[in-house]
């Protein structure tokens, strides 16, 4: 069992001083120290909390919520991380056209932010406006805070954008981090991303992008494996391929489930739309082309519908690394004849990863308030101690 | 003027050790140790506050609030309640459809449950639905808790269910104990809970429920009086028939709203839906038949109307003990020619009886606050004089 | 620089003892005394919060907002200032329906207020209700304070009404404080509040009575033009007048935007309808009469494009004070080619003073802060002392 003290000794081997006062926008904008210091704070933050120790650094505060899509999960661990350190939630509930874009943005983010520490935004509908957006926000809450309309300057966490999901993907590796006991010990380990088949109609192409953007960080074989015709991001493909060659690991491509399964420690099958198709429905919205959408919708449908058999089935997890990879999912998933019919998974196999399933959505609200912790601090180290010695109980004793 | 060592003397005299760590589903399942333990922390909470003295416990969590149907006033309550012990208020909006049953209960209610402390469920719409549904939360927090998905287990609260509407019930009696100067002086009070009229339909059984199924636990005479068809629960009717032997009490059922209010201490005239009928309701909605639902609303509300003499007039109220029975309701009433023409009770009835309403509403955060208390603590009385010696002013000064 | 001591010394000079647990309704139901110790606190509060002094004066309480209309920024203005002194906000989202008048404010007022230190509504639509709303809700919650309903007395803060926008106004004025160099350099300053041309309908005139009735108090010379038939209610003009010969400015009308800005130091172009039209408004609503409603739209839009001359061009700006006058707006602003056609002002004049309009606005969320500070506390000048001493961070460190 690590003590606080642990966490403590390994930040002091990280370099992530060009954290502070920053944001969060994509995992492969950090260094490798910058990661791991997420996932040392998140974990000193964890067992902070386990020990009754109250991590509230904020008195007064705000977090401020932004969401495009309505989102329950997201929406609570953002909320619960800003509480986990004093923040207050505020949600910006404003429609999707409400906040547009360009003068109307400077102005809002500013209006929105004058008690605002922390903004999280999630915006993955729309190919090349997502991420665009978040940059857009956090740019006009620098300028408030340079030219003293703002006291302090909001940092942004990215919540999910059309490149990348971080919070996700830095959850999802959080949880391998603590099933193979150690960063280190991911090294060589096989990492099958893979579309599976969903009756509903594009899902995010951030989980899959994120997964392989991230999981080749570690030297890990990172197969990524899918129908012809379900592309993600070219760019992101480069990222994966560079971080491999530099890591030590593998990115390789397949259109084959069974491929990418087999001898796989760990296995992410989940659905998701083809970029092309999305970039393609970005400009339908844009154009207002209802009957569009439409039709765009009825053709990928049909398109999923011939890929039927790219589902997590029992026989298919058999062919792992000892038929017993580790099976992973931002939940929630498509479990057949549970959710729907035919779905990304059958019901035997969820059921039996239902524990870890649920653990690994536990380490997202710890995930988002490190990074908040991070860029809130200059010194983090020194606040952790001085939390402990505090001696401030979350819970009254 | 009591102090806050009385109301710890008195808890040193209770037996509630098994309202630690667990919910609070419906008021006879708990003894009646348990149930003057609440009314006794509630004392102690607004005691505190009146005092300026934080009752603040939690430096950081949350309180889910999941609503079934809109309500403010619960809403409030509940929100009181938590903010009075520090916690922040979460609410899952969710739509009714959206919040299913079983395999996704169980994955919800751990998604939004990372750091809640508590959470409170309002679900009275559909007989034998609600109570079940509320069961199936708990269930699977405490399992999440148990497997190390959440590292608390979150106290579920009931704010009202197809049953028994315990944080309605419970300020209902606490503020008969104050009105009546205490616990023991309610023996032999005769309390009429009885149907009235109002021009809406649909209106939960959980209050008449909840009243029958506590008050006969003090040793009162309760009188339920309602038209033919109108029955309530037989199984809470016989929940309500063993507490009143058991107390020393009695329990009596009436279709005259005059022999029930005759020589009445209290009164409690309020419309309700006849249980038969909440069934069909619950089937028809089930089987989503739109047309049944509309047909089934028409007949209740003929079925109503036939009965407008069942209203709280002065006349009758002049029956009651000394012509002073003390009139309750769960708020808001239907009063004559201010919210409907004809309705459960006569505006000049209502005006009198106006300020004591308002206090017996005011009891309900603090019965809330109180079962979330003895939840939390093993040794309450132990906490409460460590509040006091803490010397937190709730207000700076 | 000033520091703390410099707003507690100001503070000493200044009789405010009224507004101890008062409401905030109408900037001229204040002295300048009591006018002049908000902007004092308001600046105390920021000195704090720049400092790293955490203003946390409540360890528990609630912040109601009641809001008839949506509102992004008033919303997070009153939430931001509800955080800074440690009040949680509890949004009542009713339909405007549903919050009727009458019975009904009396009890929800109360139902909603247990916990409750502060109560902020916006109710600017209907001419003659908005302030009338405010005073049942306030006098709802003094009776239920009286009668030990609730164990304090929420204040009341009109965040907007049908007569004035105080916390609008005072932001502003505190704004024009900070440029001008202190309350004493505003004497003699010409303040230009003009109409401008919007291509919407129906803004409310809350903000030009709000600052013709504020702006008369500091010796300032107020203009306020407007075309024919957009005059604002004669009642607060009448304050206007009344004001300005009590504190040594003046107070004229025209209809000529030009003359307005000729030599002012201060433009405060903006958009509202007549107030004639409003009472029309008001009755239609009242009537239900939808067709009406529409017919009146029409005609006003139609009344404001004979108007479109009305706009705060460079050409208008070069002939005030040096050329340089400040120019005000409550956000949003209508601005050419940016947010519509042709509206109150060319992009290039908002492009100037971007950054003191973002400025203005930042100034809200301490004057409502400082509105509910001094309400709360009999002895501010003690209470600010006491928190610097407590030495409580509002961020750890």
């Amino acid at each position: 069992m690590k003590t606080l003290q642990d966490y403590i000794d390994r930040l002091d081997q990280l370099n992530f001083k060009e954290m502070y006062n920053n944001d969060f926008f994509l995992t492969w904008e950090k260094s490798d120290d910058e990661l791991e210091a997420v996932f040392t704070v998140a974990d000193a933050l964890r067992y902070m909390r386990t020990n009754n120790i109250s991590t509230k650094v904020f008195e007064s505060g705000l977090g401020i919520s932004l969401f495009r899509d309505n989102s329950t999960r997201t929406r609570f661990s953002f909320a619960s991380a800003c509480n986990l350190l004093g923040l207050e939630v505020q949600d910006l509930d404003e429609g999707r056209s409400q906040v547009a874009h360009g003068e109307t943005v400077r102005e809002t983010a500013n209006m929105i932010s004058f008690m605002a520490d922390v903004i999280g935004i999630r915006d993955d509908m729309y190919i090349g406006k997502g991420n665009a957006y978040m940059h857009q926000v956090s740019d006009a809450v620098q300028t408030g805070n340079k030219d003293g309309v703002l006291e302090q300057r909001p940092t942004l966490v990215n919540l999910q954008c059309d490149i990348d999901h971080p919070t996700q993907a830095m959850a999802d590796a959080l949880h391998l981090i603590h099933e193979f006991g150690g960063i280190r010990n991911l090294k060589g380990k096989k990492v099958a991303m893979t579309w599976a088949y969903s009756p509903s109609y594009g899902k995010p192409l951030s989980v899959p992008q994120g997964i392989i953007g991230l999981m080749t960080r570690f030297g890990m074989d990172v197969v990524l494996a899918h129908p012809e015709g379900y592309e993600v991001m070219p760019g992101v493909e480069d990222v994966a391929r560079k971080n491999a060659k530099r890591s030590g690991g593998s990115f390789t491509r397949t259109n084959s489930m069974a491929e990418a399964f087999k001898d796989a420690d760990i296995v992410y099958p989940k659905s998701w739309a083809p970029f092309a198709a999305m970039e393609r429905r970005t400009d339908l919205y844009g154009e207002g082309d209802a009957e569009g959408i439409k039709a765009l919708e009825k053709e990928l449908l049909a398109q999923n519908a011939e890929h039927k058999d790219w589902c997590c089935t029992e026989e298919l997890m058999k062919t792992t690394k000892d038929g017993k990879a580790l099976y992973l999912h931002c939940l929630p998933a498509d479990i057949n004849d549970v959710s729907c019919k035919e779905g990304e998974v059958e019901a035997s196999v969820f059921d039996r990863y239902r524990t870890p399933l649920y653990k690994e959505a536990s380490y997202k609200p710890y995930i988002i308030a490190a990074m908040i912790f991070l860029s809130k601090f200059e010194d983090p180290q020194k606040i952790l101690k001085k939390l402990a010695e505090r001696e401030a109980k979350r819970i009254f004793e």
